[in-house]
């Protein structure tokens, strides 16, 4: 693991890393914020999974995270949402490829070789911060954004017992019904949805649904919101009598502005389940 | 006036627009953060000068200040840090030309025709701003960050009366003495240093210094800190019996980690001067 830059933050350190991932086989680069409690003893972990375009760095910069991560005493994972570098396929289009990893593990050539977020999310990364950072893996939350909405709430329900509360900013609801999902799986798992895996928040809430609360921020004015899906989710979360928050927050949009201006909410929301 | 974009934040509406400035000679950006509170009537108004290599968005995105503006009722102008277009006269080092006006008006060729920042902050944006957003225009106050905590000092201090309140992040607080400062007061104004104008910090504190508070937080890690002049500012202040207050932060470093840490008590600091 190398250091690219740790700058004080809140009486913290924020920092960016890199490595060589083996399951995506390529350098990653990630980000993690240590709050100030963290130099006497292990902090509880939440896990923000950034959106279609994004790095690791916009959450980092832009959502105001760390202010209340502070106040909490909690760790901040911020990991990129692809594969990168000059060998790693890509796409012209911003929603496939670089920047659109989707959170799952790709199939289909030319995207199985490095295309691998499910996984290096799921277990690799995980596996490096534990070992690496004073971090209580124990004690796991996890918030995303848009496609990285969908990513936190299908690890959420798919690894069950892993994480204590899920969050998201305008998440990807119901991606096999969404050009922003049906698109991805067809090409990074191929045209044969008998193939496809069931990385479908509404989908698995109709299933085992999500052991733990759910807090979910959409604005009315989501100039995305015909893509996300959240009528889906929303059905299925009250059909599930699912413990969980859905709130249509009146003229917000999809940005960053729109993310800092409730980040303060969803950490205090993660807070609670992590330091029951 | 023309609108760029217009997001909700906070309660409020982050926006950018830009215009014709005459005193630039040049179209030129900025942005507008209005809380809640001006859909009913004028809201007092914090300035925000950034620094080197910044436009208008750099503070807008990463400072985080519009949570406390908000909470505060407060509306803040982020303004750009120079000139732009194609027939504006540049220079290949980052310190001086675009995104390096320094807050001065230039007299020397190629700068004097566009390179007016000075008169752009004390008269036409504000005029502008004043005219067309809900703003107490009775209430200002104003923060920079590095070239534009120099701005904000000097503009504090040689327009007595304006702002009731001053704050600065790791400001250039004599460029008389530093290659922060000499190197494009040279270009701007010439070599001949007795035409120079009293754009200096310190100096401006020998003087009148400032009727009101002052707030300033430099990083005991600051990577430029040499370039600062933090010294000389410290001793004139104490020198001066000025009311105001040098926080030397320990480990924080020039970035903005390092402000948006702090900018609760900044904001929150001319809060108090803004509404006694």
């Amino acid at each position: 693991m190398k250091t690219i830059s740790e700058n004080r933050c809140y009486g913290g350190t924020q920092g960016v890393y890199s490595h060589a991932s083996e399951t995506c086989s390529c350098d990653m680069t990630f980000a993690v914020f240590l709050p100030e409690e963290a130099a006497f003893g292990p902090v509880p972990v939440l896990w923000f999974l950034s959106g279609l375009t994004c790095t690791h760095e916009n959450a980092m910069t832009k959502a105001g995270a760390q202010a209340w991560a502070a106040e909490q005493g909690i760790a901040i994972i911020f990991p990129d949402t692809s594969p990168r570098g000059e060998d790693v396929a890509d796409d012209e289009a911003y929603d496939l490829g670089k920047g659109a990893g989707f959170y799952i593990d790709a199939t289909e050539e030319p995207w199985s070789k490095h295309y691998k977020m499910w996984s290096y999310i799921a277990d690799e990364l995980p596996a490096l911060v534990g070992e690496n950072f004073p971090l209580d893996m124990e004690r796991q939350s996890i918030c995303g954004h848009s496609m990285g909405g969908h990513g936190a709430l299908t690890f959420a329900m798919a690894l069950p017992g892993r994480f204590r509360s899920v969050s998201a900013f305008a998440p990807i609801c119901n991606p096999l019904k969404s050009d922003w999902g049906r698109k991805q799986f067809t090409a990074y798992w191929g045209a044969d949805e008998s193939k496809w895996g069931p990385h479908d928040a509404s989908v698995l809430m109709q299933g085992g649904g999500f052991d733990g609360p759910i807090l979910i921020d959409t604005g009315t004015d989501d100039q995305f919101g015909d893509l996300l899906g959240t009528e889906a989710l929303a059905q299925a979360m009250a059909a599930k009598r699912q413990e969980g928050t859905i709130r249509l927050q009146k003229g917000y949009d999809h940005s960053y502005f729109f993310i800092s201006t409730f980040m303060e909410d969803h950490v205090n929301f993660h807070a609670e389940a992590l330091y029951a």
